[in-house]
């Protein structure tokens, strides 16, 4: 019997999903939690999330029998907490069974900070052009080639990804959003395709030239890698 | 020559809007920043905030000419921000001059607590009947006495208060929000009006119950003051 954990929480205080000795990561607190329930476990993640990134979907597995949600958020500190935690099929696999994963990117598009959008969307002060950034999401969907939006340092080995829907979407007054959903995501894929389309709605880069990017360019030609905080991993299908 | 300012404040990390000797409040952070651009001011609010109260159009005025706001915000710490500063015409008083004030109040209603909503809602676990909601939210406009919902002990002598809206709204999957506009509103009024309403929400009061509490009836008829970090002032109208 497998368990399968739907998770949400603030990546702030994390440093990212995956364990490290020392840290405190989400993947280290959720399997201390299933160890004090008295169901150690090793966890397999659908989004292995960096640092100061956020979920809303997220999706991890085990072996064993599940342990009851509320028993775990019991044991969770307030920012990470068990949304379902249920039995699974045999051999389901969190990470390996997953069919595409959708993730969020908050942009707060106004002169002011907000004190309510610390650490949970980038702050553009500026020039952003929306007809722009719907330009540039238009593009995006599709089987490309993104190694120009991973870094060049990589374990990846293969670089085409299939993206089925990329859109920016208003939030409010000020807050805009870009939605997309792929297969398979590439380590800081979404945060470097949000980096380069607000240096093009800024005015400081073509939309010709950003469209170029899919065709498997290098790093550098694109643009910077937007901060952590903005990005949501919103859901996963499986 | 006076001075309004339009601010946004977090509420959490503030023992609220009043000055206090030896407190971190709203205003006597304000104030300071003031001092230190050079025009120290005594500011005078639309909505005094409790501890824990959120802004996000929150209207003050001082006198003298306007400190630029980016220079205000450089010497604030970012839970508060100057959303504006700007001259105001003679006399302008943000108190007395306020012709109503709109508050929201958010709740969460799911079993799970989130991690982005911690001191930002109200965490509602259990029953929680929305049309009973919109019908307890239907008694409120109009002109009624709120004796029953401000602490007996009271420095108000007026209890009649002209209710303009009150109506909740949705707010994504599992956030539902009360928004309430009035002249004036007495001191926690709008968390005593939620924290009754709830109750009948909830079933375990009648709708007739909470009807009848505006005919002035007193503190201890009506339901629980709701915690101060579901409630936002929203904006100040002129």
């Amino acid at each position: 019997m497998n368990a399968r954990l739907d998770l949400e929480y603030d990546g702030s205080a994390f440093a990212g999903w995956a364990r490290q000795p020392g840290r405190r990561t989400v993947q280290g607190e959720v399997e201390q939690a299933l160890a004090v329930a008295g169901r150690p476990a090793e966890l397999t993640v659908a989004g292995r999330t960096d640092a100061g990134v956020h979920a809303r979907g997220q999706v991890a597995s085990h072996a064993g029998a599940p342990v009851a949600a509320a028993r775990l958020n019991a044991l969770l500190a307030p920012d990470v907490r068990v949304l379902a935690s249920a039995a699974a099929p045999a051999g389901f696999d969190a990470r390996r069974d997953a069919r595409a994963r959708t993730y969020r990117y908050r942009v707060l598009a106004r002169d002011v900070a907000s004190p309510f959008e610390r650490g949970r969307a980038l702050h553009w002060r500026g020039r952003l052009d929306r007809a722009v950034l719907d330009a540039c999401a238009e593009l995006v969907p599709g089987r490309h080639d993104f190694t120009a939006f991973t870094p060049s340092q990589t374990d990846h080995v293969r670089f085409e990804r299939d993206v089925l829907r990329a859109e920016w979407t208003h939030e409010g007054e000020a807050v805009v959003a870009l939605w997309i959903e792929a297969d398979t995501f590439m380590r800081h894929m979404v945060r470097v395709l949000v980096g380069t389309m607000l240096e093009v709605a800024a005015g400081r880069r073509a939309t010709d030239d950003f469209a170029r990017l899919f065709e498997g360019r290098t790093r550098s030609e694109a643009g910077p890698t937007a901060p952590p905080w903005g990005l949501y991993l919103e859901s996963v299908r499986y």
